[in-house]
């Protein structure tokens, strides 16, 4: 059985579809959320939607306790809080993936543009924050909230990973792939989330002009 | 039969990759460089691969009196000293596609960092730099100036194209369809470039990891 994934934000759209795909696969998904009655209530949502699936709702601080990996998906307004409400919970050596981004509409800017983060990115700004011996990478910046969560959807598109290390994308990659139609590419290091973290803007340009759910894939690839 | 072409700094490897490719379709090229004997080179090596096609080999500012579409493709250290030459030369009502990529290689950086553009992006910099009158639209940042230049390569990617106007847009793309395999994406106005021109280092960045070409494609817009 695979292991366990923890999902702060889960009650928001991306996350709650990243938790409905993952448990469709079978994944033990703990929904994390400010609110421990929130979380429940996503909880239940999770499992009408897919009966066969494990949820738990938990407010943050425990629901970090319960897996190796953690995806952090909130707002970008609400990831420095967060993570320092979480300093003291999460532990060494969990993965943290980070699908935070910086859109302008944090500071009600539009979201078709990004805020300059400090550090470079959301992800680099998780890394910075979060305790010592936790791996952040970055990804699903480009997959569609409501694709996911559209479970009669069939995804066909790419999921973006940066990280500083190869086996922290490895891991991830790994547990991309139980998501059918969902395929990870290593784009480098940390670094470079401050480049995928502008996707989302990208999209959601696209989407607004097209009037479509627009998605990210790769090509040439498979000449590898 | 199709307008002609010039394309400004065909004598690097996307211009000529491009010069080829629309060659092909049977666009009339102009090639141009900042020195008239470089340029009819390039004309007679484009006229090997592509024996069927029209080059013509001009100084850069007779180059851009020959077409209406000129396509700006110069490594980032030379766009604004090509656009101060060109002033005299581009015309009101002229289209002007700017590929340029301001990555940190212009300065002995990484290929796969950018430097920060004060206008916003290489192509709003064109855009400020252009006569009055010239309109610009951005495109080709994430297409291989290695694939175009193989013939034999089946393309199968898109071409994200930002600018401010639709009409300039959809000319664009109607010449971006006569390359075989390319699409072109409306990926909304000219300040969007200051996103996708982070793509070609994202690109390379794969590139490295992957040993390949990658390009990208845009997943979604069938279900417009």
């Amino acid at each position: 059985m695979p292991q366990a994934v923890t999902i702060v934000g889960a009650t928001g759209a991306l996350g709650f579809g990243l938790a409905l795909r993952w448990a469709q696969a079978g994944v033990p998904i703990v929904i994390g959320s400010r609110d421990a009655g929130r979380a429940q209530e996503a909880a239940g949502r999770a499992l009408e939607r897919v009966p066969s699936g494990s949820f738990t709702g938990l407010q943050n601080a425990e629901a970090v306790t319960q897996a190796e990996t953690v995806v952090l998906s909130v707002p970008f307004r609400s990831q420095s809080e967060t993570l320092t409400n979480l300093k003291g919970a999460l532990q060494a050596g969990q993965l943290l993936v980070d699908a935070t981004v910086p859109l302008a509409a944090a500071v009600s800017g539009k979201a078709t543009r990004t805020l300059g983060v400090w550090q470079g990115s959301a992800a680099q700004q998780a890394q910075e924050m979060a305790p010592e011996g936790v791996r952040v990478v970055s990804a699903f910046h480009t997959v569609s909230a409501a694709l996911l969560t559209d479970l009669d959807h069939e995804l066909d598109e790419d999921v973006l990973v940066c990280g500083d290390r190869r086996e922290d994308k490895t891991a991830l990659a790994e547990m991309v792939d139980l998501i059918d139609g969902l395929r990870a590419v290593d784009c480098g290091p940390l670094e470079m989330a401050r480049i995928v973290e502008q996707f989302t803007p990208l999209i959601i340009s696209i989407n607004v002009r097209h009037k479509v759910r627009a998605g990210i894939k790769i090509t040439g690839l498979d000449r590898g």
